[in-house]
């Protein structure tokens, strides 16, 4: 197994069984034979092909066993799977019927019509899972809606914040992700069926009238353009994918980040263990979400080059589909079910939070002090004495102390209890998930 | 110059000079300005600020000349442009109304909205051009509803089609574009303004007015969880970028195709010269738009790398999209700039059509025979006698002959008539752009 | 299986069992193994641990049967497989001998020499193709290395070549990435074992004696400074990869153009049928070496993300590595298999060779016509002779007719026979594989 | 300004002047006309040319001046520079030396020589910096030999290193990189010069003569197969501007680590103040390195998708050579000038590191304590034992208070001073740069 999605030893961490289910071999020859099936009974429907060989297809389609592994060397020849699909399925079937297989369709059309069949169940499986994410995290915030904590901006303190807040600042993507789905799903999810080359010509003027049926049949929306080669519901879904996988990237860089020994404020999961150092916990599953993040940021990239997709049809162009975007399909399902997983098992640290606290010495209150004194004195003036207090302090005083000493007659150590600087965290806390 | 985009030889090429405009320093330090004006007027109104202190400050965002690089060192040492340029806007302001300059905001805030409120301008310039060229391409695409032409799978000749349907291809994802972007529009266009944690700590309360006040005052939306460090909206934006570059990159690789000097069925524009080959007429602008293609989704990759942002705020990240986002915007802008005068100048050349349907000596046609031979025979066995005529008439013979053989007694230079096997290819192009 | 390379429809055409089986979970266990054995051995013969320890732990790793599928809820939890490795390992040996096993080494030390064995043997293959594959161009090349060809820049006909000048240029990049593998391999293939942070405390300063016998009998190099976090070389691998692929990438574009219907002029392999039209003759092999290269190219950019490897080590970076370059390792070896097949297949078609010219009418000879002038008359006047010639000659007429007209007295039809434009053409072939 | 190594604002801390001068407009004029010079004066010498024009040609190379911006209209038409450069050139020459000028050679021959010759410019002052940042590194190595700090592994502390070690582990690539440099320049640096089609067709037998006659002119190489669609040499460049780049990422990557607030071990150079938060100090420039590195990283896999370049000449891969390339070289070049001034300027902070080893409570020495008790005992044992001290001790307790319960009658704090720890880190430290 080349991938870690589908290794032995890696799938456990990285890959995602249920969203896997739908890239597999077995599942991509049963959503064509649904099509195939799908197709042949529209057909005979519309007196397009016999009746009885519409309705054998049809049946024939549901119950026949062809292994996806006998389509290997059709598809070593042809690039695509359909020819031997169509050829192992006719031999399944009596002649008068087997004829009328596949009628007018072109191996594009049954693989793409298949491809969208399975992503349908895979949004629905991801959009689920954003719901309960989505959920997990809104109650987490809850929780954590008062529990103070620094910010850190450029990879330094800089004001205290709530936990519920940045819970929220994760959440809050997550929910136009699902805004997002919802539209792309009307333009993802579309018959394809348009022969040879895209023009129907062998249905001799009823083309259009199989695309409606077969979009009634099975669910989709139907397009009067073929899209056979148009592949940008293909990229846009890559690029959900990567919206939702980079969502849950940041998630995992904080965790990372939060959970350092030094820091240690908030952690999730449970640790993975060292071979030679008991006492480390290693943020294993944050780790696996960033990685995941950033090899679905790569395919997206790759992805996009097939838009560039020559003339009525580009092997070169789906190649490179098929290299993506069930990796990147995996990657989001990786990473909504570790999400979850996370933000079920969040926990704050109290001791350790105070401990940040101590060691900052008030200087995360600086920002408070300079507008507390600007009540009093112009800005640039509050600001360059704050800055002098901040110097004054140098690497051990508190901020507090030099400000007494700087400007004396305020209740310094309560003006700067980080507490009172979260501003609207909460109420941002308030906001996850809506 | 490092960019083709800037490069004094190259931009006129590769760039967009009305794109390019919204990321000149200039304009960013003019947006900047801007949202620092209505950020003073609006706490003005609330009286967060002193009113005549508000006055000026919008007053002067207006009228004051800070020079892009005046602020290169401050940028150089604080990795944003915003401290420098509060300090040098201050300079030029009385010190009573100075020290109300920038207050209670974080230099995230005013580059954020002021790009915001760039990507507006460009998406409105953007959004015309598609319509431009989806009018171009409707009005070709009726030019040549039934200009009869090879469909190519695969980069084989395939079945006969319309150009008219070629443009209708090209033409279907580009009115989905419209859409979304009008979709992705709602949820980019949104006041920044969350102060140095995102908490809006510093207006005491007052923060969510401000972001209401400002969100009216710069016509963008409110969202009550800062997006400091939530980048979705920027991704989503790129991948529109990179969508509607490859539309125009595969109509690119098309036009090349089709513009090679073996076919010659299809050109566009004025082909470039050669140095040494008076003969020549290179596919320049073609080939431009599959660089713009290639390069843009690869950004996109990168942009991508851009969703894992630490924190409250990451300077790494951030780079990442001031790398990536305006050479994306400037590169949908010149695809489109260069799709709507090719879409203008578009021409097909019958003789050589003419020649092309020559040289194939029916073979396009052999499905259609299929077709018409399963009308009186099972379809296999139609199939098997297509195909030996196929190989009977070999690289010299025409279909037709072999077929008058091996198939007597129907009329098959008529059966075989290329106009004849084109399908829905006509209602395609009267689809384009609907 | 998400990936095409492990896929049962897929992997046949994509894929590559011989290094594909460097990657199973099978050949990481016996990789990891033999490692361990390999560590206990040195370290007994240095009397670091006991003899007797050392000898039966390097005969259990020879020969103990440790299933990859095991190590999965090992490596879910600690996201490396070595603490799974190590217990499971450890529980089929006597306890005195167990406790000897990973006997100052950490999980990555384990990895990555198991890794660099594995990519040994790799790299032994692919340099085997890259060998056979040079050859059967070069042999190629002199078939046809005075096969007149049109030589076509920017997808428009140049000048006349031969097919084994092109053959040439498709080789010299084989041959330099010959070179740069013996390069790169010096660095590549070295011993990892440096401990859990890199310092070998644990071996209380023999850490570099179990890294020299390590390398001894290991056959790798021996670095002075640990590469846990230095992974330039997997990221000159992978580059590597890049190279090999792209190259091939390159000669599968070529062969797509050369092959298409209009052209034909040179074909190679079998082409793939086409499920509906019998007379097509797909480019499945010469497509899938272009998916290929797009793909890892795409792979290479994400690779490079690992540089950034914080610290001493980095879940994150590692994870990525994981994800890209046994993907790229495999579609190297796919594509020099390709690419070797499709070698010992080309053929050249004079048919349609002469077509091409025909159809030309001597405006490739253009250039030629201008120097040939050029001895006569200034080059410019030669030049604005013969563009007017070729726009005299028009859409039908030969430039030879046009030139007779305009520059009487020459013999124009020899002057243009393209066979007298192929310059070094034939010893360009010549130096093919040189 | 499109780019931010182009923009007034933001070159100063992400681009590089002393690079970008290689890659302005002007710079390649002069490098193009060069070349034509050359070309000319070889000519003559070989009497392909008189040798008048060949002397008149070389001297007016040398001298005449024109602009870049005016040769951007013939770039757009033509998509290379060359043909209005020559144009713009013979205008200024007397016509019977004009005529002469750029004589049998095409426009990629001039493009790639003169960006070879460039490159070569490039590469001589980012080797100079490699030189000088390994010198700076070693500097600082041995200054911090033993400047005992903790080791992380995957963001938890694992085990005590000296800050000497871990820059010993950032200089390995770069000794490594310039190793390299060496290998690919001896490819790299080559003569393009092979006409119309890559056969000197023009040349009549002579152009192999030209093509040595350059190379000693001009201090390059010569193959015999010409490179102008064989661009392995172009990736094999970009890989390492990668390489380069990506090495300085992790020393960024790094130092934001370290230079967290919690954290503040080292720190290197001045960092940005916040414009709103007076304590902070940003990692601006280490931030900008991990910036650059994932830019070029993304990069580099565009720049591969230029690999599969068509034909005898593909402009859309060059063109996404152009994009990439120049990017990539100033990116390494700003890279390792900000490179060069942390390492100068690296400073350990006694004070903080202390407080990491304080806060860390002895548990980073757990492993020394494991080999510690594993002299006396089964290592599964000594194993057990620690593990159960490190449980006991808590989130408050040391770990020598914990073993001195469970495992009395040792010098616990002695045998758990960090310092005992750090293995041959020191020797590490000494191999900075060797």
């Amino acid at each position: 197994m080349i991938s870690p999605f589908d290794g032995e030893i890696t799938a456990g961490l990285y890959g995602d069984a249920e969203v896997a289910a739908f890239f597999s071999g077995e599942a991509e020859v049963r959503a064509m034979l649904h099509v195939e099936g799908a197709i042949a009974a529209v057909e005979a429907d519309l007196g397009i092909i016999p009746e009885t060989a519409g309705r054998a297809i049809k049946a024939a389609a549901g119950s026949v066993t062809i292994p996806a592994a006998s389509l290997a060397a059709g598809f070593a020849s042809a690039g695509v799977p359909v020819s031997a699909l169509v050829k192992e399925f006719r031999s399944q079937l009596a002649p008068d019927v087997g004829q009328w297989l596949h009628w007018g369709a072109t191996s594009q059309d049954v693989v793409d019509t298949g491809l969208v069949l399975r992503l349908g169940g895979v949004l629905d499986l991801l959009d689920a899972r954003l719901a309960e994410l989505i959920a997990a995290l809104g109650l987490a915030a809850a929780t954590h809606r008062d529990t103070v904590i620094a910010a850190r901006t450029r990879f330094q303190m800089a004001t205290p914040t709530t936990l519920g807040a940045k819970i929220a600042v994760w959440t809050a993507p997550l929910v136009r992700h699902r805004a997002r789905l919802a539209e792309l799903r009307r333009r993802l999810m579309q018959v394809s069926f348009a022969g040879a080359s895209g023009t129907n010509a062998a249905l001799q003027g009823r083309g259009g009238e199989v695309v409606e049926g077969l979009a009634a049949a099975l669910g989709l929306g139907a397009t009067p353009v073929p899209w056979h080669a148009a592949r940008d519901t293909m990229l846009e879904l890559g690029s959900w994918f990567a919206l939702v996988t980079g969502s849950l990237g940041k998630i995992g860089a904080d965790l990372i980040l939060l959970g350092q020994s030094e820091i240690g404020e908030v952690t999730a999961g449970t640790g993975g263990g060292s071979s030679t150092m008991p006492h480390k916990a290693n943020p294993v599953v944050p780790e696996a979400l960033v990685a995941l993040s950033r090899v679905t940021a790569g395919n997206l990239g790759t992805l996009a080059q097939a838009m560039i997709h020559a003339e009525e049809r580009d092997g070169t162009a789906l190649g490179v589909e098929w290299f993506t975007l069930p990796s990147m399909a995996v990657a989001a399902g990786s990473a909504l079910r570790h999400g979850i997983a996370l933000a079920g098992t969040l926990k704050a640290h109290p001791d350790r939070i105070a401990r940040t606290f101590a060691g900052d010495r008030g200087m995360m209150m600086a920002e408070a002090a300079v507008f507390a004194l600007a009540e009093e004195m112009p800005r640039p003036e509050a600001q360059a004495l704050v800055t002098a207090a901040v110097k004054a302090a140098g690497r051990e005083g508190t901020l507090a102390e030099a400000l007494a000493a700087a400007a004396p007659g305020r209740d310094w150590p309560r003006l700067l209890d980080p507490a009172r600087g979260v501003g609207d965290a909460p109420q941002i806390a308030d906001a996850a998930g809506r």
